[in-house]
This record gives C-alpha cells, structure tokens and sequence, in this order.
C-alpha cells in the first residue's frame, strides 16, 4: 500500500498529472488564525438569505407524494428534468431544448471546456479572473490570453486587438454581471461586441453568470445577445440564491452543442440528482413568486451589508482605498490609494489582528501584469453588520 | 441560430468528436411498442425496494434541524462528507482517507478513467461487457482488450497470456459480483491473481461493484484483495439499494491516488450535493440496522422474482434456454441451445408480442466474437411475478 513519488506518477494519466494542487483561499498564514478571526473569503451565500425553511415544506411535500418518491428515487433524463428545464428557459427566454441541467456552475464551466477548448488551445480570460475557472481549465489547457477588466467588464476592444494581429482562441471567458472579484458588470454594448467577435474568428464564449439574480442597483445589461448568438455558453446556478450545498446549475447551450453536452454527461455522471431537481423544482413551481422572493430577499440583505462595509471603510480609512459601490453581487474590490503599502505586509498585519480577506494577487490571469496586487477581495455576503465593522476596526489598525 | 454539420464539428474538441452517440437499451423497433409491452430492460431497483418512507423520515428530520440545513445547503468537501465516509469506510474495512463520495457509479468510471487511462491507451475489459463502461472509457481512449467471462468470472488467466505475449494495458475492467450481463461472480482466488498481475505488471483494476450488496445464494468472495493492493480501484455507489435518483456513490482508492482523485473533483464539479448526502447520512446513521435491512428486502424480492423468472422459463420453453440461477443482482443471462434459432428474429417477434429484453450482442466488446449473441440479457428487477410469468408466456410464442 505505499508508493514512491515515481511510482505515484507513474501510473497517472497526462492529465491528471497536470491539474496543480488546488490553491487555496486561504494563505498558510491562516493554518492557525487568531482566536475570533473574521473572514472576509470566498463567495458564500449568507445562511439567512438561504431558504430553508421553504425548502423543508417542499420536501416534505416530495416525500408525502408517493408517485413523486418513485420518480425522484429512479434515473432521469440527462439533460434535466422537464419541469425544472422549463422552469428555467421561461427564466432565460429561450426554448427548454437548449437548458441542460448541470451539477452546479463549476460543472458547467468543465462541460464548456471539455467540449469546446481542444487541447493545448488558448483561452481569454478575465483579468483578474475567478481562479476557480483557471482550474476547471487545467482539465484542457493552460494556455490563456489574459484579457483586462476595466469599468465596463472586459475589455473586448483589447481583445479584437489581439485576435486582429494574429492571436486565435478556442473561447473567452467572463463574469458578465458583479464580476468575481471585480464586481463589475459588462455593458450591454460590449455583450454584443463580444460575441460578434466569438462569430467572426470562430470561438465561443463561455458566459459564467452565478451572481446575475443579486442586484441591487443599476440596470440590467441584459442577456439577450449572448442567448441570440451560437457562439454563446450561458453558465449560471442556484448556488448563490438557492444554495452551493445543492450543486444544481444548468446551461444555455447554442443548439449545436446540447447533443454534444449530452453525450459528454452520459459518460461523466449521467446525470443530476433526481432527488434534488425534484426538490427545487417543487419549491420553484408550487408558489411562482418564490424565487423572486428568495433573490430579492437575499440582494437586499446584500445590499445592506455592502453599505455598512464601505460606510466603515470611509469613516476608518478615509483616502486609503479606492471604492466602487458595487450594483450586487457578494465582493467589494477596493484598490490600495497609496503605493508604499506594501499588499503583503497589509495582509499579514490583518491576519495577526483577526481579520482576514482574500489579497488580488490571487485573481492576476496575467502574472506580470500586477495590478490586481493593489486590490483586497472583501467578501460581505456571509458576514453579519457587526462583524463588518469590527473587521473594517481591525484591518484599520493594520495600515 | 444554425450551423451546419461543418461548422457544428469544427468547433468542438476531439474528446467530444470521439464520443458515440450513446446507443440506447431499446432497439429501434421499440420506437413505437405494442401497447402493454413488458420490459425487461435496464438495471432497474424495484420502486417497492427502494425505502421511500425511511427516507422521508431523515429528509423531514434534516430540515427540521437548523445547523444541519446550513450545513446541507452550504459547500462541503470535495472527497465527500466527514460522516459519510466514515460509514461507508467502516462497512468497505478501510481508513476513511481512502474513500471519495461520487455522484454515482458511471462517475466513479469516469474519475478513474480519468485518471489512470492515458489517451490511447489499451483497457481489458469484460466480454460480455457493461456497455456503460465502454462510454465512460470513450473519454480516454477506445482501445479494448477484451477478456471472457467464464464460469467464474473475469477469464485472469486468458489475460495473464496475452500479458506475458507482449500486451499492454492501462487498466483492467470487471464487474466482481453478478456480474451485468452474465450474472456470475469472480471467484476470491482469481480476485486475488488479478491484483497481483495488476502489481507485477504495473496496471489498475478498475473493480466495478453495484451489485454487490444484492446476494441472495451462494458466498460473498471478498473484496479484501482488491482493498490490500494499491492497484485496485474499487467503484460502488448506493444506486441499486437506494436508488439511482440520488447519484451518489463511492470510490476506495489506495493513497497514492486519493489526491489526483480530489484534484479532479476540484476541476469538473466540486462536490457530490451536500443535501443529498446529508438525507443519506441521516438515514444510514439514525438507525445503524437500516442498510442491511433494505438491502436484505432488497435481495428477497429479486431472488423471488428471478425464481419466478427460472420456473417459468423452464415450464413455458423447456430444454430452449441454458439456464444458470443467479446468486444475486438483477440479471438472467440465458443461452438459446438451438442453434438454428435467429436472437434478432427472436428479439423482433418478441417484440410484436409484446416483451421485450436485451439482446446479447448488445454487450459484445469483441464484435468477431459472436459467443454474447446467444444470450438473452432479463432483468427481472422491476417487473411484478405476474408481469415475469406473462412476459415469458409471449416469449414462448415468438420461437
């Protein structure tokens, strides 16, 4: 039962000895946090903005309903149960033959992957950019052309610079609405530059879109002009509104790619959870107002928290950061004003005071690129008025 | 919106241009069944062997408990829950650390494939073989050595020559205990041989187990040899006692493999949902006697209905079928004795009688070897005796 590290590689495929050890959000300065440590990381649902109590009462319904017991305990269609594609392509304004249900938003991203980025191609991304997708790419590639956010999202004009002097990708890759860790959102505009590009050179682009139903400001920017072109893979979940414990997700696909999808499922894990389509779909059909309800519920509660960190934020550190109110979603991006700030040293004192974030070096797509290092990812969304406070306090102290 | 069949492969990558479109378990001719037809088709558990009220009652408590519905609808570790593990570890007689909850068991084929079948690479495999496995190994490669089952199991020694004459393999595919489609199982010496050809040759055991916990004759052969060899991966999942509704399952893996396992999960879904392994956990763990009793119901009801299956058989088509009695599963593997009758003429007017089954070429994995064609594959899981007695009644007028 023991084996050498040769022996350990030996036996792997390419593949898997090419998937990187899953960073962590978490600095090794945080094995040991101080006792009483905030945590302002990752992108976790509040538990009060989770509906479980609603959830209970659907589920007890499933179990109470015998035909419903047998239908959820049994295998069921790999592109999804009807009602619950149905549910979400009268959502998303298309037809339910182009929703195909997913294990969560990751899920999605790999199916993209695998389906569209051949080995060894290149792929556009964000900059900064989710790093999770980076991963999710290591199953195809690590080939990327990193690609500037700026105040509108993407930066498809650079892009079409690039792709004009020569550089081809097999997709690009964006957080259209409150950009993870961005926060902001690609204008309508720049929707349909993009994919007009994606049909002009030939690539798709793959459309990760978790935090779409948590605005709180702003407009919607709309996602017509990704679901009207073919070159367009809408990525989106319940795990921000409903749940990351569910891992239920779908996508929009272009036609031409639902049966590729399929068959890629029917090998991968068949496919999602009766139990928990049958659930979700029951909680979203016998009252129509739920889910609206629910995203509702949960942006304002963002919204609030939002509000309270940056009014922190202002009254303990005025001038100190640069601060974008977000228009929803659950990250405060703020950039470092002064540039003798060393990011690091910031993190590490924070950390020692209790109060610990995600640094923006962690986002940088392009490592020579070092603009995100002058950016913290505060996350807000599962941290209660008070604790914003007092962590704005400490990381005060830490300046 | 429209592409054309250029356009519509000449974006996707050469792993999802290699996937099959998957065949179905129903002919062609089924398109349009006569009406009342019974199928004896599919691994399917028997609604009436699956605990529907148990589980509703664990469900119930689960939402009834507020740390625990945080706790379900929140992310959880990739290799599974901390609980879960445990039972399913103490039950497989191995240290927790070597257990990774999947999404069921055509998952587990697919991590594994994933993970130790290079591209192009060559897999034995079963003949007759779950075709299932065949989809999952399209992801890697399609190369195939296929081995014969005999009486007892997996032919090792038909291996062992073709590995001493120069063949070389990634892996080895079999289905330990009754087996799909041929109903037998490896006997616990060649279980044995196997692993240690495996470890002399420097190949995995991909050791596919669904059925194991449905035995209603005969001795359990063990899975210790494959838990002792840091060769043997060893696939399982609740699917067949549970049911296959809720896509969760098991993967035993030795050390060395634990983390490239994990760091895939990372990359293609995260994690199995937390609620439903929460609703399984609770149901395992309430009431430590709960398993065994479902799948001991479990067994009685399938082997009374493959005894009802055999009797009738033999009463209705003597002396027509070479019959074996299972020692537990789902499947009857009957051989036709007259070699003058046609198994697709056979299988058409079935049909029009309105039975229908699997015919045996569908699992041939070496299409020049016609010995599967022969066979009928009747699953005798889901269908009532009246249903079997009647179903063989048509069967005995179609020859």
């Amino acid at each position: 039962m023991t084996a050498g590290p040769d022996e350990e590689q030996s036996g792997l495929t390419a593949l898997a000895r090419g998937l990187s050890a899953p960073k962590s959000f978490v600095d090794a300065s945080l094995a040991a946090p101080v006792p009483g440590t905030i945590r302002l990381l990752g992108g976790i649902p509040a538990p009060e903005a989770l509906p479980g109590e609603a959830i209970g009462r659907a589920s007890a319904q499933l179990w109470q309903d015998p035909d419903a017991v047998i239908a959820s305990l049994q295998y069921s269609p790999a592109r999804g149960s009807e009602a619950l594609r149905d549910w979400i392509a009268k959502r998303e304004g298309v037809d339910p033959s182009r929703i195909v249900v997913t294990n969560g938003g990751m899920h999605g991203l790999a199916l993209s992957v695998l389906t569209v980025v051949e080995r060894g191609a290149t792929v556009a991304v964000d900059d900064p950019v989710f790093p999770g997708f980076l991963w999710a790419l290591e199953v195809a590639t690590t080939r990327i052309l990193p690609v500037p956010v700026v105040a509108d999202g993407f930066d498809v004009e650079h892009l079409a610079r690039r792709l004009a002097t020569g550089a081809r990708i097999a997709a690009a890759y964006t957080v259209p609405d409150f950009h993870n860790p961005a926060q902001v959102s690609l204008s309508a505009s720049k929707r349909q530059a993009l994919v007009e590009l994606a049909e002009r050179y030939g690539f798709y682009v793959i459309v990760d879109d978790p935090y779409r139903e948590l605005r709180f400001a702003g407009r919607d920017q709309g996602v017509a002009a990704f679901h009207q072109s073919d070159r367009a893979i809408h990525v989106n979940t319940f795990t921000k509104t409903l749940g990351p414990g569910w891992r239920v997700g779908w996508l929009v696909l272009p036609d031409h790619l639902v049966d590729p999808v399929i068959r890629l499922r029917n090998r991968l894990d068949v496919h999602t959870s009766s139990v928990t389509q049958a659930i979700i779909e029951r909680l979203l059909t016998d009252d129509p107002q739920c889910f609206d309800r629910i995203a509702r519920g949960a942006s304002a509660l963002y919204q609030e928290r939002a509000r309270v960190l940056i009014d922190a934020l202002r009254e303990q550190l005025p001038g100190a950061l640069d601060i974008v109110a977000p228009e929803g979603g659950l990250f405060l991006w703020p950039r470092l004003t002064d540039d003798t700030v060393d990011p690091t040293v910031l993190f590490q004192r924070a950390a020692a005071h209790g109060v610990v974030y995600q640094p923006g070096e962690f986002f940088a797509a392009d490592p020579r690129q070092r603009s995100s290092d002058r950016h913290l990812r505060l996350s807000y969304s599962n941290r209660t008025p008070e604790e914003l406070r007092e962590a704005v306090r400490r990381l005060a102290l830490s300046f």
